[in-house]
């Protein structure tokens, strides 16, 4: 089957591996030249997944619409916030029964719609045509063929068997589902929780604290997710308490990572200089705070990350706020 | 209030802490007299959690009759598997309208009872008057009176409430629930699953894969408790996801820490050796794996786990047995 992938960073790199690696002949596209000239002439993404060499079942282009031509799955791996952009560009180069797949986890800014959403409205195509990929899936890991499990979720139950089977290989195990809503939201709404993670890290708080956030951070997430009619049983799953789990824990979770800077009491501005990147979860908490009070959800650990990052609160003070909530039954 | 912990190992030890720091007279009963005059003398149970001044309020006594005497609050914390045979010892000393505590999280082998069960028919007192009290507490940062949130759950809400104020101060934060069941089986699970956690870490597994153990690991806690009668969403809380995941990612976890000496090819004799203790988790698997199979819930996980702990099968094999289950929907 003929596949393509659009965005060459860490994840969606690796997803073009798990592509091959099942079977499919793989586009992949990279916004800069230089990535995907790389990858063509050495095997490897020398920026995002340095340590896996590619299959050989991977062509690399810089062009989108070359890596769209007869593309039955088309798998979406741009910045959140781009994606509107990037795909207004290239919709008419869709192929009209194509799956479009969607491994981006973030809540678009002005609008508070989930990427799914973005796609159904850029591309004019039905939400049964649109699958969410989530769980988790740290890519160094799936780059060196480590056992990872995940969740195919589309309301067309035909086509998330399709994108099962095209993702299917010894190291990678899915499982589908048809609650897209509920993985979006696991996905996105993980990335906030796992700032306050690396927050909790950095100020040396322990064990006992940090599942303690977790499992508020998914009581938070579940309550958004029944507000938009997910399932809440998905935040149990590997889209939700699984992706959750292995952000927190792995050290190689980038917004964990910036979480720990931020916890240090670096600012905004000097956590991004010193990683050279911007968490997805610094921008999703804004909208993903607006779209929580838009529905009147309580989501406290997300409103306490949102302080932090952008109106300069102290990781101290919003501990303190949260700690001192009532006492109640859970 | 008058309050009685019997046992003093670590967390009947912490637990007596907190009671003292919220106020309460605590008689602490050690079976050793050694450890009961340590705690006299010097402030500091030696053996059990060495790092922690233990509060004046706090009278330890290696006479439980003399410990249980006008205890309006009396707190099992004794090992799992020895409950009844003390208990039957010391049921004509607690007070008639006294509250029951059980701080414990294991199955009684050959009954397949939890440790509520084991306390009605032992003590011969009314279901509604026994509490338990479940959560992320690692016993050595609550020592160190690090922030810490728990589930004290009954069926009498009054009594639920009555053991929620007597354990309340600024770094332990107890909810209350009604669903005993549900908590008590979060706990003893748990610990099958991080023994699972930690063979998995010894063999050098990612955070993918151990994200999606801890996931179908509270996936089959949950399935067991629904077979039961316990509300399915206390184990996405304090008491189920908040346990699991703390005691996963600690290394002061008794069974992780046990696990791992599994996972490193050590046979449980050589792993009891190793640590010089037996971890709860080896007991209860074969208790879990008896009730899970009378009652017909898959539990895959915790089989593989008892065939490491007790048939002597080699982890790798136990973990490609766990791998090659079929794909389905989640």
């Amino acid at each position: 089957m003929r596949t393509a992938v659009l965005g060459a960073g860490s994840w969606g790199t690796a997803f073009a591996k798990i592509l091959a690696d099942a079977g499919g002949d793989v586009a992949l596209w990279a916004r800069r030249p230089a990535i995907a000239e790389a990858i063509r002439s050495t095997g490897y993404n020398p920026d995002y997944l340095p340590e896996c060499r590619l299959p050989e079942r991977i062509a690399a282009t810089a062009d989108p619409f070359e890596a769209l031509e007869k593309a039955e799955i088309v798998v979406l791996a741009v910045p959140s916030q781009t994606l509107r952009r990037n795909l207004a560009e290239w919709a008419g180069h869709i192929h009209p029964d194509a799956t479009l797949v969607s491994l981006m986890k973030g809540i678009e800014l002005g609008t508070t719609k989930r990427m799914s959403e973005v796609i159904v409205e850029t591309a004019g195509v039905a939400a049964d045509r649109v699958a969410v990929v989530s769980g988790p899936n740290l890519a160094p890991e799936i780059a060196l063929s480590q056992p990872a499990a995940t969740v195919v979720a589309c309301t067309d139950i035909a086509r998330a068997t399709l994108v099962q089977k095209a993702i299917t290989t010894p190291y990678f195990r899915p499982y589908t589902n048809d609650d897209v809503v509920g993985c979006e939201l696991g996905g996105a709404v993980k990335n906030v929780i796992a700032l306050a993670y690396g927050i909790a890290t950095a100020m040396g708080l322990g064990d006992n604290t940090k599942a303690s956030l977790i499992t508020r951070g998914l009581a938070e997430t579940t309550r958004l997710g029944v507000a938009l009619d997910a399932d809440p049983l998905t935040f149990a799953g590997l889209a939700g308490l699984g992706d959750l789990v292995g952000t927190c824990m792995s050290p190689l979770s980038r917004n964990r990572t910036f979480g720990e800077h931020l916890g240090r009491g670096l600012s905004l501005e000097q956590a991004q200089a010193a990683t050279r990147y911007t968490a997805e979860g610094v921008k999703s908490c804004l909208a993903i705070r607006d779209l929580a009070r838009s529905l009147r959800v309580e989501m406290p650990i997300t409103e306490q990350v949102e302080r932090v990052c952008h109106e300069g609160v102290a990781p101290k003070i919003a501990l303190a706020a949260l700690m001192s909530r009532e006492t109640k039954p859970e």
